[in-house]
């Protein structure tokens, strides 16, 4: 999508960090299960917009990630907020295939502190080598 | 609380960025509203386990903050995530007093993307001069 960066929009308001990113935590539309944090760039964010999907910056790879691009777990946007300083946004999502994780669970968020260790307590919904399409 | 640094725990795991700390997204445990995101370093996310209630690291103010140490808004605490990349925290929280964000009102995501505009479409339930003690 083009887009000229003198016209104002809403990415104005937002409060970027010194990368040029923003953080956006995904949650369940339907039942508020936070299911990841990624980051968006300026870019990022209108294209999720523009297209009705998330589509987060990655960090490691360094381009534009449009999530659900490999493993087809995509996010449809039902509603982006942003919250009082202007730098987290909260996106409402309904997770196609019902794993947001790369490790194939519904959430990111699958380790919890039991006592002084962190425990995964979530299952594997989704065989992850047959969600990247890897050879076992 | 007093720790000995080099004794492992469960903070060792986790990801820290350069300055020391790791994002903490406080969700209702009832409602599975998302409240806010704030900042945790090692002690305070030790003092938030040891006490029982969220304890954050104030980026402005440079001092822990105890969350409602001046509102009496506590947080509550009944359940500590991380995600898979040990870079985020979700903690569960039972928010006393209603309201999380210093406006007064239930979550600090009060605005909404509408169109080409962020709209703030909750209501404040509490005046935030009463809550901070201010004069009118």
């Amino acid at each position: 999508m083009q887009h000229d960066d003198n016209k104002p929009d809403f990415c104005d308001s937002l409060t970027w960090n010194e990368q040029g990113l923003i953080p956006a935590i995904a949650q369940d539309y339907r039942s508020g299960r936070v299911l990841m944090v990624a980051w968006m760039n300026r870019e990022a964010l209108r294209l999720s917009v523009a297209e009705g999907r998330a589509v987060y910056w990655s960090r490691s790879r360094t381009k534009l990630w449009r999530k659900g691009e490999e493993s087809g777990n995509v996010q449809k946007l039902h509603e982006i907020r942003v919250d009082c300083d202007q730098d987290v946004l909260l996106l409402q999502v309904e997770q196609i295939g019902g794993a947001a994780c790369h490790t194939g669970r519904e959430s990111c968020f699958f380790s919890r502190l039991d006592g002084d260790r962190w425990v995964a307590v979530d299952n594997v919904l989704q065989d992850p080598d047959t969600l990247y399409g890897r050879s076992p």
